[in-house]
């Protein structure tokens, strides 16, 4: 006999599917989806590969040879189905065409344009459309599937680039020592694990001073990955790296076009034209970036996420204006002592406790004796938790 | 057909059988003990209760009612067993009294007086006796093993108390807002895990400021847990807090002589007679106690550990002297800000980052939002990861 799936299990493999996409379909959220049989067997899965290509209920749908096995079947989508044409014909449309028995989806579709019209679609063909709700066992699903679209939704809805942090500190939220001297703080599994998170956002930003002292390559390194070269980002509110940008390794791993340095309005025109893509982005006061304002900036630059990963400058600055969207801590094994130290939010500083920024814990990854905590920004403000 | 064990999933057994009596039976180490059939079945298994009681070896042959049955067992055991009559005789001794086919142990007695002797005295039984060598998807119940007897071996090999230490705070490591406002940072899930640690260690530790600020009970609040008042030690080079003891709810929840104050020897004389416990302590520089000497102070006064619960001066004078032997680590998900908060390494400072002090992670845990890590010191100095 073969193995059964209830719809919960079903939406197991779905989220398996959906993460096989995460990186590669950009500006669209990473989707699967998993049909089973009349008797709740296996029949497809698929995923959405590439942005431009096949959605993820066409992918599965051309799995199954024989259509007529669909009759009776089970749908189930990380993602309600989409309603419009985009690039590729509307999925509620097309699932409607074969006598399903049901589709489940995680989430209702965030864009206010389309959200419950695939479920309206499906429902006037005689699907049972239903958005999915787990048993108490699967609860955490809810989370994992909120996960998979933040990018998206924040592109959406707010119509700005998704900013994610990553620090590398002591236990005591060290980064460096005083001195200036500084060194890899993690281990090599953590820098591997970086090297992931770099591939799956659009560009890879760093702070000005982390670029003119480390003179970073910035690149993807991870086996396997392919060459293809990534965008970067340097936030640079004087335009001061720009005169020493051709000496840099940055330019040795990309097209000029590829490096975009974000500039204040305040220091915009004193920069000269030049080969790079310059931004110019709005100021919080002088010599700062507004960096919400940055994240529209590169938005309508067509870059729908960052990647930022200090140095503690940047990401001190970030945390001082309680923007960001995604935060991963890599803690190392060891304690600096912030008498002598740098920390990662030397420049933020609050009134009173509850002003406190609040944050919530995804998921926490052990790597060898470093640990991972994946955090995202909660967007209510002053919360007391 | 009854389940059958490898000696790997045994030892799984005992370890869990050990961890029973974590907190239980110090100055003894937790022991867990396993009794295997000639055929691998579960025979019987056990652990040492209480300090004074059985052994988990004696526990274990115990459950066994037809002793010919133990003819061609195996026993698998935590620490090797005892050669010595402590309080309840060597457990060597009685084991050797049964045909035994084999008796593995997990770890050497790290007693240099008994190392190995109680394998000698089974060998010499023609008992194989051997120490535990695990399969490689085992080799993680080695550190478990080891983190077992941690105190007992501080205890053993270096005759000082074990010092643990906790500390809660944001990502950043701020525990409290500069102008001293303070409030809980972590959950209630957390608390509860602290409280349940302070129910390990045979004295829950604070400081001087800590203890006059925010006048804790310090006492044991866990549901289930009996009403058993716990010691408590306050650190007070300066004996400060003598003179106030009386008023404090501290005293309410134990006897004067529960109550230990730790002096530094340059204030010793200036502290009046009491009827709390006055500890003379070594000196690092006047006005701060050595604490590696605190520990043996505690240790000559029969705290065979004590769980050192902050504040920031306290911990952060730890991490100062670079002497602690665990830490237990609890992050809230929030970011306070360096710029306006207290940091728990205020006092500590490094001249290069190859001083940093380098600890080894033992495990995560996640406490809703909040996460706990655990880690033990590492004792080799100057180690760059």
């Amino acid at each position: 006999m073969e193995k059964t799936y209830t719809i919960d299990e079903a939406m197991v493999v779905a989220i398996e599917e959906a993460k096989k996409g995460i990186g590669l379909v950009s500006p669209n959220p990473p989707v699967g989806c998993v049909i089973l049989s009349p008797k709740f067997e296996l029949l497809a899965k698929g995923h959405h590969k590439v942005f431009g290509g096949n959605h993820a209920e066409i992918e599965a749908l051309s799995q199954v040879d024989n259509k007529s096995d669909l009759e009776g079947a089970h749908v189930v989508v990380t993602l309600e189905p989409c309603a419009h044409k985009g690039k590729t014909g509307s999925c509620a449309m097309a699932l409607s065409k074969f006598k399903l028995a049901s589709v489940t989806y995680g989430i209702t579709d965030p864009n206010p344009k389309v959200k419950g019209k695939g479920e309206l679609i499906l429902k006037e063909a005689g699907v049972e459309a239903s958005r999915y709700r787990p048993k108490s066992e699967f609860e955490y699903l809810i989370d994992e599937l909120e996960l998979l679209i933040d990018q998206f939704k924040v592109n959406i809805l707010e119509e700005r680039s998704f900013i994610a942090l990553k620090i590398a500190s002591s236990m005591d939220g060290m980064v460096a020592h005083q001195s200036g001297q500084s060194q890899w703080i993690t281990n090599s599994k953590s820098r591997q694990v970086a090297h992931h998170l770099r591939s799956i956002y659009e560009c890879t930003a760093v702070g000005k001073n982390t670029l003119l002292f480390d003179d970073p390559k910035l690149n993807i390194r991870i086996e396997g990955h392919s060459e293809k070269s990534n965008k970067v980002l340097i936030i640079d509110p004087k335009g001061e790296s720009v005169g020493q940008m051709n000496n840099l390794n940055l330019t040795k791993y990309r097209s000029p076009e590829q490096i975009y340095i974000a500039v204040g309005e305040d220091h915009f025109k004193k920069v000269k034209r030049s080969k790079f893509s310059i931004l110019r982005c709005p100021n919080k006061e002088a010599g700062l970036l507004d960096l919400e304002g940055l994240s529209k900036v590169l938005y309508q630059n067509k870059i729908f996420s960052a990647f930022v990963e200090g140095g503690a400058f940047t990401v001190s600055a970030f945390a001082a204006q309680n923007f960001f969207d995604r935060f991963y801590y890599f803690v190392a094994p060891c304690i600096l002592g912030s008498k002598t130290g740098v920390s990662w939010t030397k420049s933020k500083e609050i009134q009173d406790l509850k002003d406190k920024l609040a944050l919530r814990l995804n998921k926490v990854e052990v790597l060898e004796g470093d640990v991972l905590l994946d955090y995202s920004r909660l967007y209510q403000k002053n919360v007391i938790i």
